[in-house]
């Protein structure tokens, strides 16, 4: 590797497009998700779930169950430890996650546990549910987030809201979110237009291919092991040690391959079960989801019902917002209903702004992290709106963006100054992208929108060593959901100046890594790849330490070059330039392995936007939508692998594309989910989709050696309102419900006339 | 815990015996040992062996092997790479390795692997190997390492000597030693008694009671994946990696729970094959050795010829010694005759001393390190001369020991001064034990001998790792063969002052931890502990540096105690003391995850010694030898844990015992080894045995945190030669061979008279 082969950007490796370090593993099948692992001696575990969407649970009797020869435990809400003493980021939440795993006295929602069998074999697990008696109270149940908001509603819990609830509100809402700035009132009356509207989305799942699947093992000495699919094993680690009453040290969790997380995999819903069936009949256990226990007990994105005010005056310079969104969470605290406030305005630069936002609890699955969570909806709502104004005075939706984006000082809607940002960037990028002035064909609309993300750091650790021969070993802690093994060794391979195809990186498991948060926040690429690059840079110095020695010159006359040390200052030229493998292969004599590590909580994510632009066409006959087609352009700060930056770009339209047209949740009247199936779900196939265009915006973020920003979830914040826009231009009539299935369509054609 | 709960020594956890951490994993089973691994799709690999002790290989022909639709894959020499470009560490010893893991054109000795088979079952593959035609010129063999010295004797291989061998000497001498210091003659002048005499041993095994196995994974990306049964799996990986042709860092290696080792599991033999297998396959290939295969095919210790000449004055003053040392090591270079020749005087204050070591090659299996390699013979030998020399001049064996006892200071036979050791202080230990004093029975004869042995530091990296509920993890590269991870935990309690119980030791791959030696050396509880001592203390100075920030006072104004940290110096009592875990539940928002990390070659193991106390019944008419009673009094430096360090001070005198009793490869004129399983190879069992009485000594070592020495290896040094002289003493006549089986104790009574 000579200078020259450095880019024009400055960097040899980052920006390159090597093959995955996992492909072979992936293409081949010799890479083992969840369902892949097995031991000697295990039992297959079954869980029985609640008929009913809320009833109290008056009885439970496993004796029948236990009888049988091939039933070797059952678990109910008995074996679980209640009461956890000390656990450290789980004390607000502890009772909500034990409550959901296992039901105590009431079965909250359709699908709901309520105990678990294990035995010799899958069949005769599920056989054995049947003859586990529960005697059930039926309650009144409500699944809808308005309808739970009505003072006459069923209560899921009594208690369960904080502080922030005024009073009066009824008990199902559990947590008020305020922000923004201004005089919304006095900004409304600087408008020339003032529009006010009302959006709902749907709950959708994310959709992941891999139902959830894990192998616990728990012994009577307190020591487990637990395999399973997530995209954070630390987090289960600590979840499943508080669960069931042990130290976290003493579990063991490795992270399998993942088919699909996007945010459903971060938190625990049988694994903590596994590990209770192991312990009770001291033998390995193995439980995997079935596709509709994944829709049914699995979290979904939260249902949403937002009003929007947004005044314009005819230039189009935005005088005031505001919005309230309404958020159904599931049968527990915790839905996105802050996220949602916080984005809903964030690509603009308002002097009025007001945001409320309610989590609401109803009798549906705990709601769970889905891409950006809580985004998505507000930007569907809100550039609906901005998409009206424009229409309605006239204007280009482009123009009418730049002329109120956010930049670099602007205050944000939901509070601090934005640092360097590039949805200025992304915004011109589309205008001057031959997408945004194609022609359209009779019939077609086009529409844009504008998404944002604020991105996350989070608590990370990664280690690096360095072999003799000059290979190195990456140690993450973070489950590669996107390509980030192939990012991580691209950084590495810029630090130490040795080909990516020398460097393995390994998901370490709980047991031999420092603590790591979740693969979430679209954080890897930016927490995990800092880490990796200080690491890789802490390993630098001691390879420069051992050239000083060898040279017995000073450690600062010592520079690093291109995977070489190198004399430097008044030593400059000295000595030859020593290449890494030359320093690895003496490591054992010249002071011990050479390893370099880095533990933090990085704070400077960097917040992201992206603009998209959808052209859709309406069969106004059937209802029917098709996407014609799509550009994404988004700031991705530095694209480190640009294959898997675009992939996660086409990725959140895809899902967005799913999302606004065809996914929900449908609930019958007496609470019971009625598709849990990916037959009655309807998640886009390749024949629904066009080709995803992208646009990587590079604006660098200052608070990454790289500049890198997350990109995963800021894709999908447009996607929603980019459609309805289209949809909205291409039908003649404003699309304010998610999905914009056939059926909605024909209706609002035949609303509006 | 409070400071009273320091014991007497000053520590709290040390020198306590809690159970071990894997206790109730390897009692029930649920530990995975080296054939306990399985994958989806995995094949069973075979090997072909040599039936000639020596032959060139004119031509293998597989095609009909191949041919099998069960079989996958054959390999022979042709799949591995030949030719290494870099392969640090491994440089003298590539070819070796390569040559003993497949033969080129030459079969080295009986067993020497040939070809191999990967098929669909085991049954499958073994009976392919049927199918795989190999045609040999039977060449003349030797496998004695006096008769491979001749002149006339059959050349292994030319060129394999290095520059110490002198002209004149056969090729199969292939490396000579030769140190010591003063004027032997001199020395042996003034002396009023010489005495010269001839020793001779047999190759014994180690005897593990797993075979080794493996379970291979390697694509055509070149990425690997290894399970394997090995005292060190980063010399697995290094060596694999060389032997592929593939980055070091490309192939992850596990090591399983190991059914014992004693330096024989320090090497590869089948996980080359598996890997070339499986690359060639495309599948997962397991390999598990067959108990004869482990007899015919690993390495066995050295078998020696050894001449000893030692001068004593009247009053017992040693005035000279000199020994000469020939060890066979197989086909290959290697063997322990340097170690042999400079362990031989060790425990001695010389003024004249001479030793010289031959490391000869033979027509057998290239010999393994067995505890302490080449130590005990050297013991046999010496202590035996030392013994009849006492005898002959009436004096104490103790006293005699005692008056020449190497001690700090003393310059060693083999060169440095020794610095402080405990040599002394374990004779004065033997002289106060009702042992040595205790009256014999008619026809039992009492011995005791000394043992030395270096003990050694080597690569070393852990990794220590806080959970937020303050249990730890701390991630050790050393495969545990003998409790220590129980022992690396009570270190890291220690330092950190936290139970036991919530620490859980890890034994990290190689793809998670830095480079580590292998578990051999008697290191593991010396450098690996050292490594957990540190790296604790690194986690400690930032727990402190947390406390510091709290407080708002500076990180020098903060101790360690007890768990806490605690404000020092002029803020002494200002603040409550802050516990571990209050400082690790808020790492995540006080600077991110706690971690300690140490990575160095450590270079003060501290040599050890022992002395060991035997009482043997010979029966005159059988020859058979009962050993009746056994004290081992060794220097542990400080004993971390008493039981771990009581069952290495038994094991290796259990070992000793069946080396010196029992044990020998037997080799048939045609040159193929005649007792190849445990029916004809006969280890001790439980009857054989006394109860082994064990006192540790403690006299620590400076260049350990805590004083540890090394204890696994020494406690095999004095055996042979204490059981030889309680015989000697016993039948009235002098053991110059071993093992000292019923026919040879019959034949010295005979020519004894």
């Amino acid at each position: 590797m000579a200078l020259d082969d450095r880019k024009s950007d400055g960097f040899t490796f980052v920006g390159t497009r090597p093959n995955r370090p996992d492909g072979l593993d992936k293409v081949t099948g010799r890479a083992r998700f969840g369902a892949d692992a097995s031991a000697p001696g295990m039992l297959h575990g079954a869980i029985l779930r609640s008929p009913h969407a809320h009833a109290r649970i008056l009885r439970i009797d496993t004796s029948k169950a236990e009888a049988l020869k091939d039933v070797k435990a059952v678990v109910t809400r008995a074996d679980f430890s209640d009461k956890v003493e000390f656990a450290p980021g789980l004390e607000g939440d502890f009772w909500n996650i034990l409550e959901n795993v296992m039901a105590g006295d009431k079965a909250l929602y359709d699908g709901h546990a309520v105990a678990a069998v294990a035995a010799t074999s899958a069949l005769a697990a599920r056989d054995a549910l049947k003859l586990i008696e529960v005697e059930y109270e039926v309650l009144p149940h409500v699944t809808d987030v308005d309808k739970a908001m009505l003072m006459d509603a069923p209560v899921i819990r009594q208690g369960a809201a904080d502080y922030s609830v005024p009073e009066g509100m009824h008990p199902n809402v559990v947590r008020k979110h305020e922000s923004g700035h201004g005089d919304v009132e006095a900004g409304f009356a600087e408008a020339d237009l003032v529009i006010e509207d009302h959006f709902t989305t749907e709950a959708t799942h994310q959709g992941y291919i891999e139902p959830h699947a894990c192998l616990a093992t728990l012994g009577a000495d307190g020591k487990g092991e637990l395999w399973c699919c997530t995209q954070g094993h630390w987090i289960v680690q600590k979840t499943c040690a508080a669960l069931l009453g042990i130290e976290t040290a003493n579990l063991r969790v490795t992270a399998s391959e993942i088919g699909g997380g996007f945010g459903g995999k971060t938190t625990v819903f049988i694994e903590p079960v596994a590990l209770a069936l192991s312990r009770k009949a001291n033998k390995p256990v193995k439980l995997v989801m079935s596709r509709s226990e994944v829709f049914r007990a699995t979290g979904p994105t939260a249902s949403a019902s937002m009003d929007i005010k947004i005044g314009m005056k005819k230039d189009g310079t935005l005088t005031a917002a505001q919005g309230t969104f309404r958020l159904q969470g599931g049968a527990f605290p915790g839905g996105p209903a802050d996220f949602t406030a916080m984005c809903a305005f964030a690509p603009y630069n308002l002097p009025h702004v007001r945001q409320v936002g309610y989590d609401v609890m109803t009798n549906r699955p705990k709601q769970a992290a889905y891409r950006a969570p809580g985004s998505p909806m507000a930007a569907f709502a809100v550039e609906s709106v901005i998409d009206e104004l424009c229409n309605q005075l006239g204007l280009d939706p482009i123009e009418v963006r730049l002329k109120n984006a956010s930049r670099e000082g602007t205050k944000a809607s939901y509070g601090p100054r934005f640092q360097r940002i590039g949805l200025v960037e992304t915004l011109e990028a589309a205008k001057a992208h031959p997408h945004y002035t194609a022609p359209l064909k009779p019939g077609q609309g086009r529409g844009i929108s504008c998404g944002f993300w604020f991105n996350h750091g989070g608590e990370t650790s990664v280690s690096l060593a360095l072999s003799e021969d000059g290979s190195a070993q990456v140690m993450v802690g973070t489950p590669d959901i996107g390509g980030s093994r192939a990012s991580m060794a691209l950084m590495a391979a810029e630090v130490l100046g040795i080909p990516y195809e020398n460097i393995r990186v390994t998901i370490a498991d709980t047991a031999t890594l420092g603590y790591n948060d979740v693969s979430h926040g679209s954080r890897v690429t930016y927490a995990s790849g800092l880490a990796t690059i200080k690491a890789a840079r802490h390993a630098v110095e001691k390879l420069c330490e051992r050239a000083a020695k060898k040279w017995g010159i000073p450690v600062d006359a010592v520079k690093w070059e291109n995977g070489c040390a190198v004399p430097s200052g008044p030593n400059a030229g000295e000595f030859d330039p020593l290449p890494l493998a030359d320093i690895t292969a003496d490591m054992g004599r010249t002071g011990g392995p050479i390893s370099g590590h880095f533990e933090a909580t990085p704070e400077g994510a960097g917040v992201s936007f992206a603009t998209h632009i959808v052209d859709a066409e309406v069969d106004p006959e059937t209802g029917k939508t098709k996407v014609v087609r799509y550009t994404v352009v988004q700031d991705a700060g530095k694209a480190i692998h640009p294959t898997y930056v675009e992939g996660q770009f086409q990725g959140g339209a895809a899902q967005g594309i799913g999302w606004a047209l065809n996914e929900e949740y449908i609930y019958g009247a007496d609470g019971r989910l009625q598709n849990s199936v990916f037959l009655d779900y309807r998640i886009p196939v390749a024949s629904d989709l066009p080709m995803i265009d992208t646009v990587i915006v590079e604006v660098p973020n200052p608070g990454h050696p790289f500049g890198v920003r997350g990109v995963g979830e800021t894709s999908i914040c447009p996607p929603l309102a980019a459609i309805a826009n289209a949809v909205s231009a291409a039908a003649g009539a404003r699309m304010r419900q998610l999905p914009m299935s056939p059926p909605r369509i024909l209706a609002a054609l035949k609303a509006d006339g």
